[in-house]
């Protein structure tokens, strides 16, 4: 494949990617296989969500470290096509819950197959994600893919429940992240050393590191919303601010707030009265107190957590990869 | 217990759960357990749609086929409370998708809690499922179990893609019902002999009797929602018509029509296109097509089904209350 790699500077997803073509290539197929059915529109919504260019950082993180840890490349492979179907599953269920227009720069799937589909498909690829962890055979890496799938559901949840709460603390938000988004990325780690039967520390570097790298780039997808360059990504700028989804760089603005500027936050997205003219506003109230900024810092400091947890892994060219991956996901576009 | 069991004929699930009250407190205790957690509204969800009275015959079923074959008892209770929950995730998306006002006589939870937690909880308790299902400790139930869920997921997406199709047929319904129905039914039997490893055809008879009376349930429900005492279930009449959702009593309607009712069909629940009169309308077209006695008939030889499934399984109280809940499940109400 050296051939097709004529960027000079690939990312380090690109790099994994290339390096872990051929496992990747089985994970994709089995996703393939396992959205068929007897169903067409399953296939249909399963296929809309999962073909629309997502960059699959979950399952790769999964071959990364079960490449690594020189896990059973079949098992590995099937828990890699479970996180990513959990993953899709959270998704259709977001955007309904959301009522999200653009997924990935497309029209979302609950804008296409209205609300009802996805609620059932997501049910669906739900069981299908289970499916494939049972054929992972090994009840420890059930136990985790399952608790992560129950703790990202309370992230949501909590998500929900403080939508729109503009006395959100930067904890509450930190919980809701972690729930939402760095559980899975810490199971996915963490499942490859527990099929290789590593130890207790080494599997416990793996979830750290996947913790944190999901913390980083969680923030850092957060503090895209806010940035200039969002347009480029897929999202609508300031999806989060018109859905009043508080999250860290309006949170340290609201930390820093006089009363007229908690006014502002309380109409424009606690109470969703937004009038012409308030994105533009709450976009420089985040430059002035700094709200990227300062998110980049947090989101930077998640970034050395993940770094420091792979001091405890033998060096290789995947795990360069996976440092290299720190970096990238705190950077990109932003 | 007993001087608080007055009513002359108790039904069989009375009896079981007079029977099995012990196993059925702890799955109880269970089910309470793990509703609660961090996040009050999971809990306030939870606790709502799983206290507001339903039937347990599910979990119910897994405690008795738990207890004819001397299956581990813990275990056949974290199964037992798989089951309730998955069957609860199930009605939480259920009435989103149908837009529901009623669940068993009280509103429903996406009309007091709007249908954004509930999409979210059910997927909680769909993860919660999963857990207790990890804690059950046995890869073949968890694997029937799993193939369950996808198939229950599988059921309410060809119901959803039906929905409003007067060319529908009787094949196509069953097939519904089987997913969304009978096919928990079944793992809810199944799992009790898998869990005692107990032999295959064992295993089958199991399946086959959940099976049936899960089809048998559901025909009766469905011909209840046309028959003159569904009032007192909880359920608004005429709801299956109002929604589209076709089922055997149209079916055998549809099958006989001549021009005039189709075009009445059509315009009803094809197009939904309803006026007053046309619920009263469609329950004499039933009536006089027999709709409501030939899917009492239909019922009845899915309950012969689930009580020839017993001939292979040993005599005992238990089995009893087995086989008389067969005839119990078509004869409520209707």
């Amino acid at each position: 494949m050296a051939e097709k790699n004529k960027i000079e500077n690939p990312s380090p997803l690109d790099g994994l990617n290339e390096y872990l073509h051929s496992d990747m290539a089985q994970v994709n197929a089995l996703i393939l296989e396992r959205l068929k059915g007897r169903i067409p529109l399953i296939e249909e919504i399963g296929a809309y969500l999962i073909q629309s260019g997502g960059k699959r950082i979950r399952p790769l993180l999964t071959l990364a470290c079960g490449d690594i840890c020189q896990a059973d490349k079949e098992k590995t492979q099937k828990l890699a096509a479970a996180v990513e179907f959990i993953h899709s599953a959270t998704l259709l269920h977001d955007d309904v819950v959301d009522g999200s227009l653009k997924r990935r720069g497309k029209s979302s799937a609950n804008e296409v197959f209205d609300n009802k589909a996805p609620v059932l498909v997501g049910d669906f690829l739900f069981s299908r994600s289970f499916q494939l962890m049972v054929e992972g055979d090994n009840m420890h890496a059930l136990q985790t893919l399952s608790n992560a799938a129950a703790i990202i559901a309370e992230g949501e949840v909590l998500q929900l429940s403080l939508t729109n709460k503009t006395d959100i603390t930067r904890d509450q938000y930190f919980d809701i992240i972690r729930g939402k988004t760095a559980a899975l990325f810490a199971s996915a780690c963490e499942v490859a050393p527990i099929l290789a039967a590593k130890d207790r520390d080494t599997q416990r570097a793996f979830h750290t590191y996947g913790l944190n790298l999901g913390m980083a780039f969680q923030i850092a997808d957060d503090v895209l919303d806010y940035s200039s360059h969002a347009n480029n990504m897929g999202k609508n700028v300031g999806d989060d601010f018109r859905e009043g989804k508080i999250t860290l760089p309006v949170i340290i603005c609201l930390e820093q707030a006089n009363e007229e500027e908690k006014k502002f936050w309380t109409r424009s997205m606690g109470n969703l009265e937004q009038k012409d003219g308030d994105l533009e506003k709450a976009l420089k109230l985040i430059d002035a107190h700094k709200g990227v900024q300062k998110g980049q810092e947090i989101a930077n400091s998640y970034r050395k957590n993940a770094q420091q947890a792979l001091e405890h892994i033998p060096d290789s060219t995947v795990k360069q990869y996976l440092y290299d991956l720190t970096e990238f996901v705190i950077l990109r576009e932003s």
